[in-house]
């Protein structure tokens, strides 16, 4: 089996190199060619276009943002060199409805479409740690289950519509920055109040907050380091949005997720484009007229 | 020391039993009689009015509500009655504000007031598991440690302000009422997408959102399932409207504490009275228009 | 038929000066007594204390709050004093709660409690422009009803239950509140995108938006123009304050109104408690980004 | 001066009567050609196609959404089509991304485009009672002139960049929307206190809330009655997205719009597709527990 993976950024390259590592025979392609160079140094095969990517019996995708994965795959041709009955497996966060027109894409041309967004950050990529949310076919699945195994450290399947993979993952997403937001807002009553913040986490993370995820964002908050940035704020907003779109689609209303999107926008008018998506937290403080 | 306990419900009666075991002296007192039996069995000293409870060096109070609690303190005559130099403990959540008046109360009479509101539920107060969070005066804290550390497995100690106490219990309840509305946006978006619950359920505690808080609220969204009540809507109403009255008299914006305040008087308008405040999960499936 | 007129601030004023006008036997009574100098020197009997005032056919307050409501209800002795058939018309936005303990304890004496909270500004008040929200039994109005004739354009009842009156007079609020908060909103948009905000206010008030309320915000708002006040900012946040808490007993969510008192806390936490209540329209602008 | 008019839905067709009237040599197009036959009737010239009526002096638009506009300027080729110098007037409510697209696309080509979204339903088109909200270079504008003037009672200029005037006609149905939501919040609070909802009204319309707007509304809302619809909750659903998706790329926060947002969707799953908007109040009413 051969598979070519397109995209190498922070979170693509780690993923590739993994792969390597598991004997995958590799094609490689990135936008700007220098990302690629380190893999091919590990025994990937180069790929100078898209097309030059696209024959393999499975392509991975994981860029940006949906622009970008449509770029590669109509203006890249991925959708119609890609063989019939090989597997394009997107991993990127990206629309619902995009998920949906590629399903319907490869449909028409005897491929298969597989959505397989991941969580973690790159260190839990590289450590081979990451979490995989997969839906497609079954036997799509099947196929890459060896792949996803030398990616992560356990895979979710959650359907046989690949959409649902990603709408899963922008929930996920949500989730997160709901949690971000409470803590934002529960930061900035105590701290006001003359609560010490560091001796607040410390009683959260030591109660019934006990998970990673509260002592992560907790700790940024209680500090207030929104810098350097490990998800940045307008990553924030476009999966926000993304998961409204799709909640909108569905007819389900999710307030909650709109009172974070009106506060991501707030602090991206305010400055914080740059700043960890944590930074809700600071927001929260400003409203509440504390100071830096 | 001598020790009385006032207030024998679900909460009362498990923690005063752990003082018994304790080897503590203990009177007990609680409105309706018939609920200070079993320990007066078990060893207690039985006191017929608040007034007779009143003279001991700690007295312990875990009742409802401010109401509940006012009444101790006023028309029983705890705040008249109580030595000089004893201690009065709280234990409920009750406002902030409540929490300023007894403490001007008790020391204008040279008595100290302290507040220990506490996290768990009546099989973790029961099981010695609950989590204290106390504050007042440290020589006060030091003397009601033991007693602390015979009704839970970890305090911690947030100020000498008593009200901090309830401020900081406050912004827990609010926490995880975050938890439980996020949570139930998420099912209603996933499962009218057509995603299992169960599996959705797996994924999320499986990956990022391990703490048993997520387990707990999420399964009895996925499953729906939110009669018995662990804790009823109208007791997290309560809350979250103490919270936010804390908070304004703070100057704190807490819009997403707004937020679960109008579900929750949406979910009582609805008819969700005598059910779990997880309940906020059924109203944003009917918002979703997702029937029973 | 005597009447008592207590409250003499800026709204009470002129009203009592129009009662005078209207050859009423007055007598009016101030916390601070020089404000009665001017109503004495044109005909009003002064009294010294609440006390003074209360043996009256029928006794008009006019206050602040509730506070200085219930100072006058209990403190003052009005409720002891006020004579068997007498009536006490309650003209200050007061909570719901209150004057719901008012009508039972004015019962209780055999007098009664009559609610009549006014919309209209100090000017109004001066040119008998005044709209008046009575509520209360029937004959009581009817007795009632030359003085409101003496203070205002225009009476509206809606129903036998004092109370209502001060709900109906809360929800007005809410809703020049709600128009306060959408103009806010709209102008930071088409501020921030290059439209001119002077136009853009002559486009509103001459096409679908008309009314005053429109052109009075509007202009604040396209101006940025929010001192001096004419209703503040902490005023406002009352009023919402108390529509909320009436919603809340009534179990009616009124999110709208949690958003509103949101903006308003974030408004005084940043330094506009002296602005007025139109600063929500600043605020909007801040969180754009917009610089002052 | 020839003129084509493409789109003769409800607004369209009283539009291009009173241009007619006006003695304008007029050609007109719909997708659904019958609709044109009373207009060819009364004088206008038919086209068959999109191109067929693209070489004119002022082509002017008026349709459902974006996709109908984009067809026409695509792949019905108006854009191609339409001579240089020529004027293309897009009256239809669209989004402002769209504006600035179809502004690049006429500019590339040397024709112009111009926004002129209206105020008003059908009715006031067939009595020429439109307000006219235009944008784009004033040459063009006065070019236009006399077609509006032909069409409605006034024209609001509110700048050169075409998009404005599609951004400013969205903020004003934002503002609709939010005296459509604060309406309903407050008939459910003063209904399930026991106000009679046509008392209120009249007191509402009696005092400070005279403009006509809040008549229709408030009526609608105290007789509930959704049916048939002035203008349909997708419609209003579709109008306040485009708001926030302007109001996102401006990066100006607008949490009322989303507030209302949620509530569309929220009305939408529960059935009230074919309601008019105002059904909004509905939704207050039942998430009040208020009964039909």
């Amino acid at each position: 089996m051969n598979v070519s993976f397109l995209g190498l950024g922070n979170m693509g390259r780690p993923i590739a190199r993994n792969l390597l590592k598991a004997a995958v025979d590799l094609t490689v392609w990135n936008r700007s060619a220098a990302r690629a160079d380190e893999l091919v140094a590990a025994g990937a095969r180069r790929a100078e276009t898209v097309a030059d990517a696209a024959r393999a019996d499975v392509v991975c995708t994981m860029v940006a943002d949906d622009a970008a994965l449509e770029q590669i795959a109509w203006e890249g041709r991925l959708v119609e060199l890609l063989p019939r009955g090989a597997i394009h497996v997107s991993m990127s966060t990206t629309s619902v409805a995009l998920a949906e027109k590629l399903t319907a894409a490869h449909d028409a041309r005897g491929a298969t479409f597989v959505c397989a967004p991941v969580f973690g950050r790159p260190d839990a990529a590289a450590a081979r740690k990451l979490f995989i949310v997969a839906a497609g076919p079954d036997p799509a699945l099947d196929r890459c289950q060896p792949l996803f195994d030398a990616m992560g450290q356990r895979t979710f399947r959650i359907g046989q519509e690949p959409r649902l993979a990603n709408l899963v993952k922008l929930s996920g997403n949500f989730l997160i920055a709901s949690i971000i937001e409470s803590l934002g807002e529960a930061f900035a009553l105590v701290r006001k109040s003359g609560v010490d913040p560091n001796q607040y986490l410390e009683l959260l993370t030591g109660t019934l907050f006990s998970a990673p995820i509260f002592r992560t964002y907790g700790s940024l908050i209680a500090e207030r380091r929104y810098q350097p940035a490990g998800f940045k704020m307008p990553l924030g907003l476009k999966d926000i949005t993304l998961a409204l779109d799709a909640a909108r689609a569905a007819t389900v209303p999710m307030p909650l997720a709109s009172l974070i999107r009106d506060h991501m926008i707030a602090a991206l008018a305010q400055g914080f484009s740059d700043a960890d998506w944590s930074a809700l937290g600071e927001l929260a403080a400003r409203n509440a007229g504390i100071r830096a």
